[in-house]
């Protein structure tokens, strides 16, 4: 079985890892957001692309979810020594390297893909890793400040690194729109769309709707290839009980006018056509939307009969990625509902 | 009192923290060497600039004479998990950061004298620490590399990075040439000519004469403004007994034909002129060479008849800097000679 799934950072990450204990035969692609990289002190960083590979590598720092184990942070002493920042991103040691090696193929010539792929030889992550585009995409958010007591009283309107916005600012400042810059201009990289048209199942995990997957999706390209690939497309809601289970999603989710429900995020991903040669393809049911199925927590149980009206098939099942146990039930699942999707 | 020393690595920095003990009140301007820059892991390192900047600002590893106290090596251990060396190169954490800024800058545009001002921002080593160069610099060395089972059973001959040399091969293969790569169509940096110009004494330090001096003097314009300061230029011997201090400077002397004794260095350097206005100016006395006064150390006090022979004012001092107060004593001895020569 053909699987490719667009992932986000930590969300992403774990849920891949449910994913290979519950398929572990299975041909996993992972197309990963690079919307989010940054160049930090001179360095390439891709936190989400390092955040799968450290997670499925064996890495990562369990606790935060990004980083590496047994860290240490000398170099980022050091550098703010000389004063050089920014201090709110947390390079450690180990990590240092990453970006290093990194930085030095990039400079050398190799694509971001090639270079994600010599990262891979030593972690072994089990899949495919390949960032949606080699081409240079950064998200930027615009924001109002906070009043700096200017002679209007209002506060400053700005665009800013999503990092900024996200880990130095904690999105505590209002988002009037989530735009990644370059993403116009991008290609895919090599095999990505290949892996999408080749797939089986593509599956969207628990993943910030607006800043990773949709980020992905902004790609030219992808989201058209989604829609033709005539597999199965299912996502997991990152939004249990009307708040997101982790991070801060429903901040970017208001930037782009929706609501932080595990419905509105389906209606935001839209419903797919049926599969070709199903019934609902005759009848030219379902919409320009990507989704065939959607899972919602057994909490957001009402929310099934408001997906399902979207022309979504929908389940309620536990969507909390408490242990390994938890989140591979979630990727039998969502494989599940592949199946019921094919079969109708 | 105007002091301009021309440095390399360790027996240059040692002297250095000598001569501000003994001069207090003077101002230094330091000519540090650049040829044995190094391009790793895509950012720039300047070993020799560095050594006198950690050892000046109290950040030194004081028994290794280079890189920095207290320090980690977890990136080059991730380096090397990656499968990216070179493993001999001893890069630590701390040490790293340093790297990581001056390459960021040099990326952003600014000239390494620029950089090394900032670095030195943060060391405050009581110096004017300025690079020989803006310009690339490598010194290489030609050697025969030990047979590797060719048919014609007879070594390789090829030329290499110094460091490589250096610090890889430990000096234990025969050297025939030491070329600084580069410097022929290099210029001084902002500032080098100027300090020399408006100097009073002028010290080479007993650093290796053939790939630290050596190589600051190949910058087209340094030696000549030397040769024209009108200022005493005094030079403490690096060969102590007829071997190096430390380091294996005997190695490179012998790739340019130079005896490893203290008159032989010497010579090499050669006499200068007498300065302007005095007797031997007019008599026509001196020669094309750089030394108005010599150091040796005691035990090679049979050497300073042959030293003054060839035009040059040579004493016999205790040359070891084996404290402060030691290098202190050297560095006072050197002053004085300035003076006798300034006096002649």
């Amino acid at each position: 079985m053909r699987i490719v799934v667009l992932a986000g950072g930590i969300g992403g990450a774990r849920f891949l890892r449910g994913l290979k204990a519950a398929a572990p035969d299975a041909d996993i692609t992972v197309i990963g957001n690079t919307g989010d990289d940054i160049h930090l002190f001179g360095l390439k960083v891709c936190p989400d692309l390092d955040t799968v590979m450290y997670t499925l590598g064996g890495g990562i720092n369990e606790e935060q979810g990004w980083g590496r184990a047994d860290e240490t942070f000398r170099v980022k002493e050091e550098l703010a020594a000389y004063g050089v920042g920014p201090e709110w991103f947390g390079l450690g040691d180990r990590d240092f390297a990453t970006h290093i090696v990194r930085t030095q193929m990039l400079s050398a010539g190799y694509p971001l893909s090639a270079v994600t792929e010599a990262l891979c030889d030593r972690w072994q992550p089990g899949v495919r890793l390949l960032p949606m585009s080699d081409d240079r995409i950064e998200t930027h958010v615009a924001v109002t400040l906070p009043d700096s007591g200017s002679a209007t009283g209002s506060g400053e309107r700005k665009a800013i690194h999503f990092q900024e916005y996200w880990v130095r600012l904690r999105a505590s400042v209002p988002a009037h729109a989530v735009v990644p810059v370059g993403a116009d201009q991008a290609k895919p990289a090599p095999g990505v769309l290949e892996a999408i048209a080749e797939a089986d199942v593509v599956l969207f995990p628990p993943s910030n709707p607006v800043v990773s997957v949709g980020t992905i999706l902004a790609v030219p390209g992808i989201r058209e290839a989604i829609a033709a690939a005539g597999a199965p497309v299912i996502g997991l809601s990152p939004i249990v009980g009307d708040a997101p289970v982790r991070g801060m999603a429903d901040k970017v989710l208001a930037a782009v006018g929706v609501e932080s429900t595990a419905a509105a995020v389906a209606r935001h991903y839209g419903a797919a056509r049926p599969l070709s040669g199903q019934e609902g393809q005759e009848r030219g049911e379902g919409g320009a939307g990507l989704l065939h199925g959607w899972l919602v927590d057994s909490v957001d149980a009402g929310a099934v009969d408001e997906v399902a009206a979207a022309g979504i098939r929908c389940r309620a099942v536990p969507l909390m990625m408490t242990d390994l146990d938890a989140t591979a039930a979630m990727a039998r699942e969502a494989l599940a509902l592949a199946e019921e999707v094919r079969a109708s």
